[in-house]
Order: C-alpha cells, then structure tokens, then sequence
C-alpha cells in the first residue's frame, strides 16, 4: 500500500517552531507518513482566505489524502474540533467554517465532532490545538482510519457561504477573493457560469479600480505590456491581470475589491 | 525500522538555492532519509533566535531524529563543528552556542568534535559548511549512527546563558524573545515559575510599551477587541496577544523589548 | 532501489494553493516518490534568475533526480515544454532558456520536445502548465524512466548567454546577478578564471555603489564591523559582502548592479 499523505494548511507562517512542531507529532505517530504543505501562508485569522485555499488544492491529491486546516482564532473556546470525509478525501480542522468550500462539493459527507481525547496530546494547551489535537488525530488517523473512533457524527457543523456574484440584469457585481504571487487579482466569477463573458466575440466592460478592461484573452503573454486585462484562470475563474507585470499595483486594488462586469 | 528523520533549522531564507543544496547532499548520501524543515527563517546570524527556536521544536519529534542547526556567522573559522547526543536526540551544529538551549534541557549529555574529514565534501569551503560538513554528517550519521566515529569526545563546548526573568521584590523584568506570526510577543518568563502571576485571582500589572496590562485570559478570543492582554502560551511562557489582532503593532515594541509585571 | 526524487523550483511563491497541487498531482501518480523544493521564490517571470538557481543547486543531487523548473511566462503560448536529460540528471521545463545553465555544463545531452498529450492532465488549461504538462511529466518519468515516450528528440531548444565578465586590459566589468538571503552580493565572475585577483598579495580595487573595496577574505567573520569586502563563495563567484551586515543595504545596490575590478 502506498505511504499514506496528510497536508497541511495553516496560517501559523514559516519563521516560528510551530510548523515543524505539528510534523514532529505527525512523524512521532507515524513515521511512514508523507508530509506536504499546501501553505502555512493563509492570511492570519482569516477562516475564509483558508476556505479558499483548501477546496482548491485538496481534489488534486489522490483519494484518501487527510488534509489537517487549522485556521482557528477561536482555538481554545468550545468550538468543536472535527474529522470530515467527502469527496473520497479527510479533513481534520475546527469546526468554524474554514471547510465550507468542501461541503460545496462533496456530494456524501460524514463529518465526526473529535471527542476521543486518548488520541490528544496532554496536556491540551489552549493555545495550540493544531499540536495537541489536530496533528494527533491526522497521525492516528492514517494509521487506523477508523473514523469512528474519534466522536460523534454530527450535521450540524460551521457552515458559511462563500461570497457569490450578484446580477442585476446585464451587470455582474464580483469581488476579488485572492491576489496571487505574481500579483493577480483572482474573483469570484466562475468563467463557465457567464457564457455572455466567454462566447467568442463578446462585448463587455470590467470595472477594477479606475480602470476599465475590454478585452478577454487566452493568456498571460498575448497582453500589451502595463495594460491590464482580463484571463479565465486556471481554477476557472475570472481573473484581472497584467502581462509579466502586477495587476494589483497597476489597478490599486487587492483583496476584497469590487469588481463590475458589464456585459452587451 | 523506521525511516532516519533529519530536521533543518538554519538562517538560510528559502529564496536561495542553498536549502536544496543541503537536501540534496543529505539525499545523495541516504536517499531513505525524511528530511523535515524547521523553519530556514530564523534572524540573520542570531545565534540565539536559532538556540530558541530548536529548543521549541526538537522534543516533538521521535527519538533518535537527528537536528541540523546551523547559524554559522563565525562559519570558516577555528569555531569547531560539533555532533551532540542528548535527550535522546542528535544536534549537528557549529559549536557556538545555538544548542545552548538544548544543554539546558537535558540530563545525560555527550558531544564530539567533529574533526574525521573523510565524511566532509571536499574541497571544503570557507563559506558554506552547511553543504561540506554538517549535511555530509547528519546524512553519514542517519546511516551508520556511529557518533564516536566522528571525532573526539570535548566537554568545553560554548554555552551561552538565555537571558533569564529578574525578580526585584514584586516586580519582574522580563524581555521580549520572540515575535510570532500572528504578531504575539513571547517573552521569557515561565508560567509555572510564577505562581503569583498566574493564581485564579491574581492581581498584576504588565508594562510593554505604552501600555498596562492587567488582564490573563485562557485564549486568545477571549480578549476584547483591540485590547492587549496576556497569555500563557503553548510553550509555557508569557506571551502579550490581542485577540485577532497583532500584539507588536498595538503595544509599538518588538524583540528584545523589555517587559515588566508587578505582582499584587 | 532508492526511492526517486523530483525537484521543484518555480516563481509560484508559497502563499497560494499552486506549489500544494504541482504535489498533489505528482504523488498521486507515484506515491513513492520524494519531492524537495529548491524555491518556489525565483523572481516572478525572471526566466535569467531561474536558470542561475536551479544551476547552483542541480548537481548536489543524485544521479537520476527528475527537475522540474517552471519560469513561465509564456505559458499557453507555441512556446514548447520540453525534458532533458544532461549530466546524468532530468529536467522538466518550458522551452525559454530556462535551463541554459544547465545546457553549459552538461557535456552530452539530449532533448525532447514534449507531446505525448496521454500523460498530460486533461484538459490542458493555458495558464498554469505546471499541474497539466510539467507536474504530469515528472510523475511519469519517475515511473517509467522512458525519455523517449514523451516526444520528438530535438537540438533548437531556446538558450541564451549567461551574461559574461567583459575584460579590458586590467579592468573587468561585472555584474550582481544574485542578492543572497543576508545581503551578499553575488557577481558573476568567477574566482578561478581570475588568478590575478585570487592570488595571495593581488592588488585591486572593486568598485561597486560608491564604495571602493580593497580586500579579498577568506571568512565573512574576518571582515571589520560595517565595512563591506570581498569573497570567493561557495559557488566559486566574487561576492560583495559585510560582516554580521547587509551589503546590498551598506552598498545601496541589488541586483544587476554594475561591479568593476580594477587589478593591479
């Protein structure tokens, strides 16, 4: 059988010990397990930015990944901690919504409140569950996968919405929900759901910032140096960009901006 | 048996091709070898930032893993490279303090100076012994484990003190030895060694910066909003917090800034 | 056998879901291989910055290690992928001159252009080759170690000149082609091709920033507090460097700064 994966997303960065700590417990469970971070990089606190970032990596690993996602400003308090499974994969993560984006497409889902305390470090601190709790249950985990031994079935578990696009006749009002490396301003509008946006020769106006983009194009090099325009992005989304430049500095507008597409 | 784990902890960054340099040594000599990142962030030639930070992690991780610490800024010179057997755990590191922390720690002790040139990369440069000697040794060492073979046993290897809390009748000076990703400043002052600090009704008061701290919650979202506060954190120290928000910014200090609480 | 490694160095950054999928599709062809990051932090779309990288770090690896290299910025483009096999080990990478570094030092080589379409993820997206062709391709090497299945042997691949020191007479103009994680200039002039300058008594001047240096050491330990000097580095190229400091910040230059050596 092959070595079994957990991943990791986190916002605890990658200058402290906290990191290594999780692998180290991970790795003390179970040696044979792989280890792979997805990004410890989240924006800190922000269960939504993790949102994000989890239910676009997880599906690209293969069935039976564990992904541990711990972004947790309430970590501590009575919030649950949770195992889920769906879409073939497991998640362990608290139970406040950062994994909101997988019960979107997972189509059967069992989700388990985390009780078993047997399996937790003692003492459990307040402060770092993604030591005492999270990384001990992804090492046992992936090497019982007994799922229910770790709790309770529940269905009641955190559930927020990702935020949505709003029509209002021909106009789409988007919202960028994450800037890239290379400085892409990445929305919430899904390419596939807008045919009026993608249809070969379309017409539209993109609002961003103080500029207004026409133009729809296949990739990143067919644009005009410094001039901002739009790309369906690899995750399918539609994306403002500027060729081998940073459209978030050129348009001056980074996460959470408003973004209008008008179509016609 | 297990695979051999091998830990890095070094001042490298990770926009270089040095850490790959490393890791490709260590595989070249034990491709069986899982190779774990502590963190390659630590403060540019601080010697104490690597000693604080390898304290944290190691006891996580199984017995028998093998640590390389390397914050090298004497790297060249007559400072020995040392292999250090304590805890139950390997340190491979320039003998200039950064295990420090990890003497402090442990009962029985054994470290050897480095000196059988045959396991080093030849030649071996004058600028980067990370690649030439203490990768070659982590990875000959997870092979063979033969400490002795690696040179002779010494007991006068640096040690430098971390700087301790000083108590004046009911006041305490303590410092700021880190700062966290989340911006929470982690000073070094235990917990368990201040009782009176710590009592369900203690009565203190914690000057940082500008600020007055009165308040010792059990989490982190229990603080008010915008409000600083203190914590005992997950490695037993008190940490200044602010609930969802960044500590250092609010109280205007960093590293190194001193810190005194008031008892009674 | 041992297991086989991939290498990944890429301008992803490591705050995004991308460098977690390039993984994920990796292991979920072969589990068993290992992967190591090199960088995922080459200068965004800086095709020069990424060859340099990935040629310092390549031959520290074992023979047979698959390296996947992506600096893409004509990604979607006719710009072909290609694999080459040079120095006993693989590359996986755009056709861009990526890997001219690599093409200098290998002295057989061979070359394909990619087109085996079965091994690519299905559909191909314009904008993010690394987890449909590059990340594919690896995987599938890794396994079957078929050069040949994977396309057409060709010789035009895409190279370009690492740009050389131009001499005249006793004068040499350099250049900065690297900035280190501790502010060490790295030019690229080479120690060994330049005996007048390494030779024990040599005398010199390097001008570089507004600063005239005159020493060439053999440690950064040796040089005095906040005055910058010179060093042959690990790498064998001239590095402009300041004890415990910063040169790019004494010197107030980066990269692509103009360095002279006057000898004599």
């Amino acid at each position: 059988m092959a070595r079994p994966i957990i991943t990791l997303t986190t916002d605890y960065g990658t200058s402290d010990h906290l990191v290594g700590v999780v692998k180290g417990v991970i790795l003390t469970i179970n040696p044979e397990v792989s280890i792979v971070d997805i990004t410890h990089n989240v924006i800190a606190h922000d269960v939504l930015d993790g949102a994000l970032t989890i239910s676009q990596a997880y599906r690209y690993f293969p069935p039976k990944t564990i992904h541990m996602v711990v972004v947790d400003p309430s970590v501590g308090t009575q919030r649950r901690p949770i195992l889920v499974a769906g879409d073939q994969h497991y998640f362990v993560a608290p139970d406040n919504g950062v994994l909101s984006a997988i019960y979107d497409q997972s189509e059967s889902l069992f989700a388990w409140h985390i009780t078993s305390e047997h399996y937790f470090r003692q003492p459990v601190s307040n402060t770092f569950h993604g030591r005492d709790i999270f990384a001990p249950v992804a090492g046992w985990l992936s090497k019982n996968w007994q799922t229910a031994s770790f709790g309770e079935l529940i269905e009641d578990f955190v559930r927020f919405s990702i935020p949505k696009p709003k029509v209002n006749g021909n106009s789409i009002k988007c919202v960028v929900l994450k800037l890239d490396n290379f400085g892409n301003l990445i929305t919430n509008l899904k390419g596939e759901e807008t045919p009026a946006l993608v249809a070969p020769d379309a017409k539209f106006t993109i609002r961003a910032g103080n500029a207004e983009i026409k133009k729809l194009l296949p990739t990143f090099a067919s644009g005009t140096a410094g001039e901002p325009f739009a790309i369906i992005g690899s995750g399918g989304y539609l994306e403002l960009c500027v060729n081998k430049g940073n459209a978030a500095r050129v348009l001056g507008i980074g996460r959470g901006a408003e973004v209008t597409v008008e179509l016609g």
